[in-house]
């Protein structure tokens, strides 16, 4: 297999919420979307991020769901600077995130902190002084 | 928010189960790893994936981890064609992945189908005519 995600889906409870939170509040850029489509996706750098109703994206895969839900994805953006991680963390409250876990010093070395979106999907903002992820 | 995510991070299981699943089933290649490291970088085109026991990951974000289970997310690759999709479920399954959803045509207009790795975590290989992230 290519190395290479090309897209990760996240399933959301509320497709107009979630499309506010992720476009108007974090400003990420939509690709082809029009008013009422059922999916949307965000043309990002590198791996795009889309938004589908959950019931639907079960539906599609058709998988039986457990209600264990002991699975757990981060999804991490890296930044530039501390101060940075700051920002972002701050820039993203005020898009409407609950922030999880404030910015701090990590045993690795970098800095970082966590948001949830709406559907409480937890992203990671980082600095990592060692590996140029930004 | 720059429109990029840095990095994919599963919380998986058993880490070795995820590593031999990943690295040497489907062939990614990892950054910097060494035996016995306790998180798995895999240097992807775009964004990079990691691999963190689910423990861990819970304590590093400092989250209350809800027992529902109804988040949901899908990791797409997308490939060249029908044939391509079906080549790489086959490899994913040769590499112990459960398929999921067979492929078949979408209603969309491409051709897809399912696998979990491990852990369960959803992976759709997927032929899209219309929107190349091959």
């Amino acid at each position: 297999m290519k190395p290479k995600v090309s897209i990760i889906t996240l399933g959301v409870a509320d497709l107009e919420t979630s499309l506010r939170f992720y476009r108007d509040g974090l400003g990420l850029p939509t690709h082809d979307y029009e008013d009422g489509a059922s999916i949307v996706f965000f043309e990002l750098e590198g791996t795009w991020l889309s938004l589908y109703p959950l019931e639907k994206l079960r539906d599609e895969a058709e998988v039986e769901w457990s209600a264990g839900g002991t699975q757990t994805i981060t999804l991490a953006r890296n930044v530039g600077s501390p101060a940075e991680v700051d920002a972002t963390l701050a820039e993203a409250e005020q898009a409407g995130a609950a922030i999880v876990k404030p910015a701090e010093p990590t045993f690795w070395g970098g800095y970082s902190g966590y948001f949830s979106d709406p559907d409480g999907y937890l992203w990671e903002v980082a600095h990592n002084p060692f590996t140029d992820l930004t």
